[in-house]
């Protein structure tokens, strides 16, 4: 494709900038380690303002560690912002979220090339954007810097927040000289690019996913309180087990998923810790994640429906207490409908084969939605393997990606003054 | 009883003590916390030592971390001991395992003080114990030190272990001086005194337990293998959740003790670890334990049986894999006849109702019953509750504790050369 913009483009340049990012927090699986606020997550940001700077952005950091590169084209003029996250789980693939900073930096770079070289005339200003601590699985909530860009989190809650070691996340960012101040970013519209995380497009052929929603969710916390007793000499009918309660949650929560297999519904605990956690005394208390997902808002109210019932059956038949605490509510988001338009035209005019899908997971481009018109991609993902050092794209479709990002951003870039962005969103002061 | 002996014994010493002991490491609720080798546990050892010492007990620790009062009343006679341990729990009451050591300590200190004053002949000497981490909440095994001194481990890889912040035992002992070198005792019975952790006596209305066997245990430790997925997008079919396999063995594990309850069967899941135990990361591991304990052997063989098929069946279903270890394995163990038979004369003599009993949870003396003639002996516990802050004894069931206690020791300590301990048990060098 387009290989000869004056931005010195090439899918050998992004694969071979793609793999020296991942080299930093490398794990012998193949995958990366790069936690939020970690050491190897500030290497990667520093990796990421080296490449920024080099080709001409103005790199600035905000209050809730937000790194971004700005390269004005219009002055005055409301910004196009594109990127994902480069922090990680903490054993995850190289591609998620940092595929999308680097697809993003590269389609900005392409598009600012074009606009030197005359062939794109540019209405916008152009931003890169690699978003703090979307994964949450050091400091919670995930998307927290997109959250607190968006207006939906505080900046001083977040910042107050600890990892389990008792760390801050305004120490863990001084710690790396990530958190900076206020950046005058007035934001026209967004687009993102990330791997699907699931199989659909693997398994239909296309090489796009054009995302139009997001699955409706219900997250909730949970709390299993029984008493400590000797897991040897207590009688069983005197025992209170707060792990026993909480594995027959974890079963049931699997048998909704099963019991509401069409709509579909997912569900999922994946982090539990049991106190005291002795091999010798009978747990006291167990807390828990719990997660329902479903494209339909109908069906998680009626799992939610049975899942209580259950939990009173749990605390009356073994004398526990159960807290369930509804933690992140969304029912099904949209994206805008005209920057689904523009991904398929682009698509279409760069005959790559592209389908209209739902993401189940959140994304940043989740909480951007709900302030500027939002494009969301997807490139498919072999096996649908995700948060797994496993996790893989072909390189042609993180290549082919790329293009169809430069083009959404190209178009959102040129638009004519009546385009998406009719009301920029300048973030408040996260300084 | 006897209050007049020349040892200044008075119930209201012993209580006076032992409240003065309760307050190292004690709980807001009333309990303490006092791990293995912790600075607590190094505070309760120094109150131990200067209480023996100033009775005119020569304090000595061994290569593991046991510690000793040793008291010489017939030279190259060898000697009666008794003890139980002061550490405890991570939060636990404060009876368990020390009250056993502070009733030897008087029940030792009294017959000395009889044989000072000639109304006790002895032809063997005296000897308290403080067994290191009997409560192998910290590093395990549990029973670590009477299991080094009974040559049941190595106690160089005792040493070696390490606390789940990769301490070992050898540098948590060196830093509260724990560990001392070989002590020359030839041992030739033991008796231990301990709470029920049960509420047989509670219920039948007698006041000690003359402990005739030890319920038979196997117990496991087993590992889910899953694979790391996403909780939101990867589709229920393709997920491999660890967590989910866990939890079917810890329900399962309850249903067998409901199966087998005329046995009865008591079953136990008490400790589990998660990995990575991400609230967007489903399970990739898991490892718990999973203990089984029975008056029946046989009963235990078939609940394994049935474990190991239901194991299999997740294996097939769930697309993971189970491996479960079996760590300890013991069969119903005898206290020594003679050793029963003194104890009831004893009860029989102080007017104090007494019942044969099997104990469900392991204590050194378990470890001491293989080597030599071994006495135990359990007092009431408040409603059983057991490995909590709200365990309890009367003040008077403790007081009943130490006399009969007293009275055994010095049976012991005056045994003709007939007596029970033919073949003293002197132990390896833990040096």
């Amino acid at each position: 494709m387009s290989h000869d913009d004056g931005s010195g483009w090439s899918a050998a340049a992004f694969l071979r900038d793609f793999a020296q990012l991942s080299t930093i927090g490398a794990t012998p699986r193949g995958g990366v380690d790069r936690e939020a606020a970690t050491v190897r997550d500030g290497m990667a940001r520093a990796w990421l303002g080296g490449w920024l700077a080099s080709r001409g952005f103005a790199v600035a950091v905000d209050g809730i560690g937000n790194q971004f590169g700005l390269l004005d084209l219009v002055p005055g003029a409301p910004y196009v912002l594109a990127g994902s996250h480069l922090d990680s789980q903490p054993t995850a693939g190289r591609l998620d979220g940092a595929y999308g900073v680097v697809a993003a930096a590269f389609a900005a770079h392409r598009v600012a090339a074009g606009a030197r070289a005359g062939t794109v005339r540019p209405t916008r200003n152009l931003a890169v954007v690699n978003w703090f601590n979307e994964e949450g699985s050091r400091f919670g909530p995930s998307m927290m810097g997109s959250a607190v860009f968006t207006g939906r989190l505080d900046a001083d809650e977040a910042l107050r927040t600890t990892d389990p070691a008792g760390v801050t996340v305004r120490d863990a960012l001084d710690g790396i000289d990530g958190r900076g101040g206020p950046v005058p970013l007035p934001v026209g519209s967004y687009a993102e690019i990330h791997i699907e995380q699931g199989r659909e497009l693997e398994e239909t052929g296309d090489r796009i996913g054009v995302v139009t929603g997001t699955w409706a969710a219900r997250k909730f916390r949970f709390r299993v309180l029984g008493e400590q007793s000797h897991t040897g000499s207590t009688r069983m009918a005197d025992r209170r087990d707060a792990l026993l309660g909480a594995s027959l949650l974890v079963v049931e929560a699997r048998s909704l998923a099963d019991r509401f297999a069409e709509a579909p519904l997912h569900t999922a605990v994946s982090q539990l810790d049991v106190r005291p956690n002795s091999p010798v005394v009978v747990a006291a208390e167990v807390r828990a994640n719990l997660d329902l997902r479903s494209p339909d808002p109908a069906v998680l109210d009626a799992a939610v429906h049975r899942l209580r019932d259950v939990a009173a059956r749990v605390e009356a038949e073994r004398g526990l207490r159960v807290e369930l605490e509804l933690t992140h509510s969304w029912d099904r988001d949209d994206y805008t409908p005209e920057c689904v338009a523009v991904s398929e035209r682009v698509c279409a005019e760069l005959g790559v084969p592209a389908r209209r899908m739902l993401t189940v997971a959140g994304h940043d481009s989740t909480n951007m939605a709900k302030v500027v018109p939002t494009a969301m991609l997807f490139v498919p993902s072999r096996e649908g393997i995700s948060h797994n050092e496993r996790e893989d794209t072909a390189p042609d479709d993180l290549v082919t990606g790329v293009d169809v990002l430069t083009g959404v951003v190209r178009e959102l870039v040129t638009a004519p003054g009546s385009g998406p962005d009719r009301q920029p969103w300048t973030p408040a002061s996260t300084g």
